[in-house]
Protein backbone atom coordinates (compact mmCIF):
# COMPACT_ATOMS: atom_id res chain seq x y z
CA UNK A 1 0.00 0.00 0.00
CA UNK A 2 1.24 3.66 -0.71
CA UNK A 3 2.06 6.01 1.72
CA UNK A 4 -0.73 8.78 2.53
CA UNK A 5 0.93 11.89 1.32
CA UNK A 6 -1.41 15.27 1.85
CA UNK A 7 -2.10 16.95 -1.82
CA UNK A 8 0.56 20.38 -1.79
CA UNK A 9 -1.96 22.25 -2.43
CA UNK A 10 -4.14 21.38 0.14
CA UNK A 11 -1.14 21.69 2.12
CA UNK A 12 -0.62 24.95 1.16
CA UNK A 13 -4.03 26.61 1.05
CA UNK A 14 -4.94 24.72 4.63
CA UNK A 15 -3.74 24.65 8.13
CA UNK A 16 -3.06 20.84 8.91
CA UNK A 17 -5.24 20.68 12.53
CA UNK A 18 -5.38 17.00 13.13
CA UNK A 19 -6.44 13.32 12.73
CA UNK A 20 -9.09 11.48 12.67
CA UNK A 21 -10.06 7.81 12.75
CA UNK A 22 -9.63 7.88 9.07
CA UNK A 23 -9.27 11.61 7.57
CA UNK A 24 -7.09 14.63 8.33
CA UNK A 25 -8.63 17.59 9.21
CA UNK A 26 -8.14 20.69 7.72
CA UNK A 27 -9.07 24.38 8.20
CA UNK A 28 -8.80 26.53 4.98
CA UNK A 29 -7.19 29.71 5.75
CA UNK A 30 -10.06 31.68 4.96
CA UNK A 31 -11.70 33.56 7.91
CA UNK A 32 -14.28 34.59 5.42
CA UNK A 33 -16.39 31.44 6.32
CA UNK A 34 -15.87 28.24 8.85
CA UNK A 35 -14.22 26.28 5.98
CA UNK A 36 -13.36 23.01 7.10
CA UNK A 37 -12.04 19.45 5.19
CA UNK A 38 -11.77 16.11 5.78
CA UNK A 39 -9.07 14.06 3.92
CA UNK A 40 -9.50 10.54 4.22
CA UNK A 41 -6.26 9.01 4.35
CA UNK A 42 -6.88 6.66 1.35
CA UNK A 43 -6.11 6.60 -2.36
CA UNK A 44 -9.42 6.20 -3.53
CA UNK A 45 -10.51 9.51 -5.44
CA UNK A 46 -14.36 9.19 -5.02
CA UNK A 47 -16.20 8.48 -1.79
CA UNK A 48 -18.60 5.54 -3.62
CA UNK A 49 -14.79 3.83 -3.97
CA UNK A 50 -13.78 3.44 -0.41
CA UNK A 51 -14.46 0.31 1.09
CA UNK A 52 -17.93 0.14 3.73
CA UNK A 53 -15.53 0.12 6.54
CA UNK A 54 -14.03 3.66 5.32
CA UNK A 55 -17.16 5.48 4.05
CA UNK A 56 -18.64 4.67 7.63
CA UNK A 57 -15.67 6.25 9.35
CA UNK A 58 -16.00 9.00 6.71
CA UNK A 59 -19.97 9.47 7.12
CA UNK A 60 -19.25 9.56 10.82
CA UNK A 61 -16.56 12.14 10.68
CA UNK A 62 -18.59 14.11 8.11
CA UNK A 63 -21.55 14.20 11.18
CA UNK A 64 -18.88 15.38 13.89
CA UNK A 65 -18.12 18.18 11.93
CA UNK A 66 -21.00 19.19 10.86
CA UNK A 67 -22.51 18.84 14.01
CA UNK A 68 -19.40 21.08 15.29
CA UNK A 69 -19.69 23.79 12.51
CA UNK A 70 -23.48 24.06 12.52
CA UNK A 71 -22.97 24.91 16.41
CA UNK A 72 -20.45 27.53 15.45
CA UNK A 73 -22.19 31.22 16.32
CA UNK A 74 -23.81 33.14 13.16
CA UNK A 75 -23.95 29.77 10.67
CA UNK A 76 -27.07 28.95 9.47
CA UNK A 77 -26.76 26.15 6.44
CA UNK A 78 -23.92 23.91 6.31
CA UNK A 79 -22.73 22.74 2.47
CA UNK A 80 -21.04 19.54 2.44
CA UNK A 81 -19.54 18.75 -0.54
CA UNK A 82 -16.68 16.57 -2.28
CA UNK A 83 -15.74 18.05 -5.76
CA UNK A 84 -12.21 17.65 -6.44
CA UNK A 85 -11.95 18.87 -10.40
CA UNK A 86 -8.73 20.45 -9.25
CA UNK A 87 -7.19 18.68 -6.07
CA UNK A 88 -7.87 14.96 -7.28
CA UNK A 89 -7.10 13.54 -3.63
CA UNK A 90 -10.19 12.71 -1.97
CA UNK A 91 -11.43 15.74 0.44
CA UNK A 92 -14.89 16.38 1.52
CA UNK A 93 -15.85 20.37 2.20
CA UNK A 94 -18.09 20.91 5.71
CA UNK A 95 -18.74 24.82 5.21
CA UNK A 96 -20.64 26.89 7.54
CA UNK A 97 -23.03 29.90 5.62
CA UNK A 98 -24.74 32.48 6.83
CA UNK A 99 -27.11 34.59 5.09
CA UNK A 100 -24.63 37.98 5.40
CA UNK A 101 -22.05 35.55 4.48
CA UNK A 102 -19.24 37.19 1.31
CA UNK A 103 -21.05 35.56 -1.26
CA UNK A 104 -24.25 33.62 -0.07
CA UNK A 105 -26.27 32.33 -1.57
CA UNK A 106 -24.15 31.26 -4.34
CA UNK A 107 -21.50 28.59 -3.51
CA UNK A 108 -17.70 29.22 -1.85
CA UNK A 109 -15.48 27.83 -4.43
CA UNK A 110 -14.08 29.67 -6.92
CA UNK A 111 -14.03 33.43 -5.24
CA UNK A 112 -10.56 34.73 -4.57
CA UNK A 113 -11.23 36.73 -1.91
CA UNK A 114 -9.54 35.92 1.75
CA UNK A 115 -9.16 36.96 4.90
CA UNK A 116 -6.08 34.98 7.05
CA UNK A 117 -7.32 34.14 10.54
CA UNK A 118 -4.97 35.54 13.50
CA UNK A 119 -2.95 33.33 15.59
CA UNK A 120 -5.61 33.91 18.24
CA UNK A 121 -8.66 32.47 16.17
CA UNK A 122 -6.41 29.52 14.90
CA UNK A 123 -6.25 29.08 19.10
CA UNK A 124 -9.40 29.60 19.39
CA UNK A 125 -10.97 27.00 16.84
CA UNK A 126 -8.40 24.20 18.28
CA UNK A 127 -9.67 24.64 21.77
CA UNK A 128 -13.23 24.45 20.50
CA UNK A 129 -12.80 21.44 18.39
CA UNK A 130 -11.14 19.76 21.79
CA UNK A 131 -14.02 20.44 24.03
CA UNK A 132 -16.82 19.74 21.66
CA UNK A 133 -16.01 17.03 19.91
CA UNK A 134 -16.26 13.64 21.62
CA UNK A 135 -13.12 12.78 23.55
CA UNK A 136 -10.44 10.72 20.85
CA UNK A 137 -12.04 11.50 17.80
CA UNK A 138 -9.48 13.98 16.96
CA UNK A 139 -5.87 14.03 17.57
CA UNK A 140 -4.51 17.72 17.18
CA UNK A 141 -0.98 17.71 15.57
CA UNK B 1 -45.66 13.19 10.81
CA UNK B 2 -45.60 15.86 8.16
CA UNK B 3 -46.35 14.33 4.82
CA UNK B 4 -43.50 14.61 2.14
CA UNK B 5 -43.55 17.28 -0.70
CA UNK B 6 -41.34 18.06 -2.74
CA UNK B 7 -40.15 21.40 -3.18
CA UNK B 8 -41.64 23.35 -6.02
CA UNK B 9 -37.80 24.52 -7.12
CA UNK B 10 -36.52 21.15 -7.63
CA UNK B 11 -39.87 20.35 -9.03
CA UNK B 12 -39.74 23.21 -11.46
CA UNK B 13 -36.14 22.59 -12.56
CA UNK B 14 -36.18 18.83 -12.72
CA UNK B 15 -37.46 15.61 -13.95
CA UNK B 16 -38.87 13.79 -10.66
CA UNK B 17 -37.27 9.77 -12.16
CA UNK B 18 -38.36 7.53 -9.38
CA UNK B 19 -38.09 6.44 -5.78
CA UNK B 20 -35.60 5.17 -4.26
CA UNK B 21 -35.49 3.55 -0.45
CA UNK B 22 -35.39 6.70 1.36
CA UNK B 23 -35.05 9.50 -1.65
CA UNK B 24 -36.57 10.99 -5.10
CA UNK B 25 -34.60 10.80 -7.64
CA UNK B 26 -34.49 13.48 -9.81
CA UNK B 27 -32.67 14.47 -13.12
CA UNK B 28 -31.72 18.30 -13.55
CA UNK B 29 -33.38 19.47 -17.02
CA UNK B 30 -29.71 20.33 -18.66
CA UNK B 31 -28.68 17.71 -20.62
CA UNK B 32 -24.68 20.07 -20.15
CA UNK B 33 -23.91 17.36 -17.53
CA UNK B 34 -25.15 14.35 -16.04
CA UNK B 35 -26.82 15.91 -13.05
CA UNK B 36 -28.95 13.83 -10.71
CA UNK B 37 -30.29 15.11 -7.20
CA UNK B 38 -30.95 12.47 -4.18
CA UNK B 39 -33.80 14.01 -2.18
CA UNK B 40 -34.49 12.37 0.85
CA UNK B 41 -38.25 11.98 2.07
CA UNK B 42 -37.42 13.45 5.41
CA UNK B 43 -37.62 16.66 6.96
CA UNK B 44 -34.24 17.67 8.21
CA UNK B 45 -31.98 20.01 6.06
CA UNK B 46 -28.62 18.51 6.96
CA UNK B 47 -27.86 15.31 6.56
CA UNK B 48 -25.84 14.92 10.01
CA UNK B 49 -29.70 15.48 11.07
CA UNK B 50 -30.87 12.32 9.59
CA UNK B 51 -31.48 8.98 12.04
CA UNK B 52 -28.80 6.59 11.27
CA UNK B 53 -30.71 4.25 9.30
CA UNK B 54 -31.87 7.50 6.90
CA UNK B 55 -28.06 8.42 7.06
CA UNK B 56 -27.21 4.39 5.46
CA UNK B 57 -29.98 4.44 3.30
CA UNK B 58 -28.82 7.80 1.66
CA UNK B 59 -24.82 6.59 1.46
CA UNK B 60 -26.24 3.39 -0.23
CA UNK B 61 -28.35 6.08 -2.60
CA UNK B 62 -25.17 7.79 -3.34
CA UNK B 63 -23.27 5.00 -3.46
CA UNK B 64 -25.56 3.57 -6.32
CA UNK B 65 -25.90 7.18 -8.01
CA UNK B 66 -22.33 7.77 -7.82
CA UNK B 67 -21.60 4.09 -9.51
CA UNK B 68 -24.01 4.63 -12.27
CA UNK B 69 -22.92 8.22 -13.17
CA UNK B 70 -18.80 7.79 -13.11
CA UNK B 71 -19.50 4.89 -15.75
CA UNK B 72 -22.01 7.27 -18.25
CA UNK B 73 -19.46 8.16 -21.46
CA UNK B 74 -17.46 10.15 -20.72
CA UNK B 75 -17.39 11.08 -17.28
CA UNK B 76 -13.85 11.43 -15.27
CA UNK B 77 -14.86 13.05 -12.03
CA UNK B 78 -17.83 13.09 -9.61
CA UNK B 79 -19.25 15.82 -7.94
CA UNK B 80 -21.43 15.00 -4.70
CA UNK B 81 -22.90 17.79 -2.93
CA UNK B 82 -25.47 18.97 -0.30
CA UNK B 83 -26.02 22.90 -0.44
CA UNK B 84 -29.01 24.09 0.19
CA UNK B 85 -28.58 28.21 0.27
CA UNK B 86 -31.42 28.54 -2.22
CA UNK B 87 -34.05 24.96 -1.35
CA UNK B 88 -33.27 24.19 1.96
CA UNK B 89 -35.13 21.28 1.52
CA UNK B 90 -32.75 18.52 1.78
CA UNK B 91 -31.58 17.57 -1.51
CA UNK B 92 -28.03 16.08 -2.58
CA UNK B 93 -26.13 16.45 -5.87
CA UNK B 94 -24.38 13.62 -7.79
CA UNK B 95 -22.73 15.13 -10.86
CA UNK B 96 -20.63 13.81 -13.40
CA UNK B 97 -17.84 16.10 -14.91
CA UNK B 98 -15.46 15.66 -17.91
CA UNK B 99 -12.81 18.25 -18.67
CA UNK B 100 -14.39 19.39 -21.67
CA UNK B 101 -17.56 20.17 -20.24
CA UNK B 102 -19.40 23.26 -20.06
CA UNK B 103 -17.38 25.05 -17.30
CA UNK B 104 -14.71 22.59 -16.00
CA UNK B 105 -12.87 22.66 -13.79
CA UNK B 106 -15.80 25.02 -12.09
CA UNK B 107 -18.34 24.04 -10.48
CA UNK B 108 -21.57 24.11 -11.64
CA UNK B 109 -24.04 25.92 -9.57
CA UNK B 110 -24.68 29.66 -10.41
CA UNK B 111 -24.26 28.51 -13.99
CA UNK B 112 -27.60 29.58 -16.07
CA UNK B 113 -26.53 28.08 -19.22
CA UNK B 114 -29.03 24.90 -20.06
CA UNK B 115 -29.77 22.88 -22.45
CA UNK B 116 -32.82 20.51 -22.62
CA UNK B 117 -33.25 16.76 -22.70
CA UNK B 118 -34.65 15.37 -25.55
CA UNK B 119 -37.65 13.07 -24.91
CA UNK B 120 -35.69 10.35 -26.68
CA UNK B 121 -32.44 11.39 -24.26
CA UNK B 122 -34.57 10.99 -21.13
CA UNK B 123 -36.14 6.63 -22.37
CA UNK B 124 -32.49 6.44 -22.94
CA UNK B 125 -31.72 7.65 -19.27
CA UNK B 126 -34.37 5.77 -17.85
CA UNK B 127 -33.73 2.63 -19.65
CA UNK B 128 -30.07 2.71 -18.71
CA UNK B 129 -31.16 3.26 -14.90
CA UNK B 130 -33.24 0.21 -14.15
CA UNK B 131 -30.33 -2.26 -16.71
CA UNK B 132 -27.31 -1.12 -14.28
CA UNK B 133 -28.90 -0.14 -10.79
CA UNK B 134 -29.64 -3.33 -8.94
CA UNK B 135 -33.04 -4.66 -9.14
CA UNK B 136 -35.65 -3.25 -6.60
CA UNK B 137 -33.43 -0.24 -5.76
CA UNK B 138 -35.44 2.29 -8.08
CA UNK B 139 -39.08 2.79 -8.62
CA UNK B 140 -39.51 4.49 -11.95
CA UNK B 141 -42.47 6.83 -11.78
Amino acid sequence: MKSFTLDPRLANDCLVLGEMRLSLLLLLKNSLVPWFILVPRRHQTEIFELGREDQEALLEEINLISGFVKGLSGVEKLNVAAIGNVVKQLHVHVIGRNSEDFCWPNVVWGRPKKTPYTVEEIRAIRESLVTKLPEGSLQLT
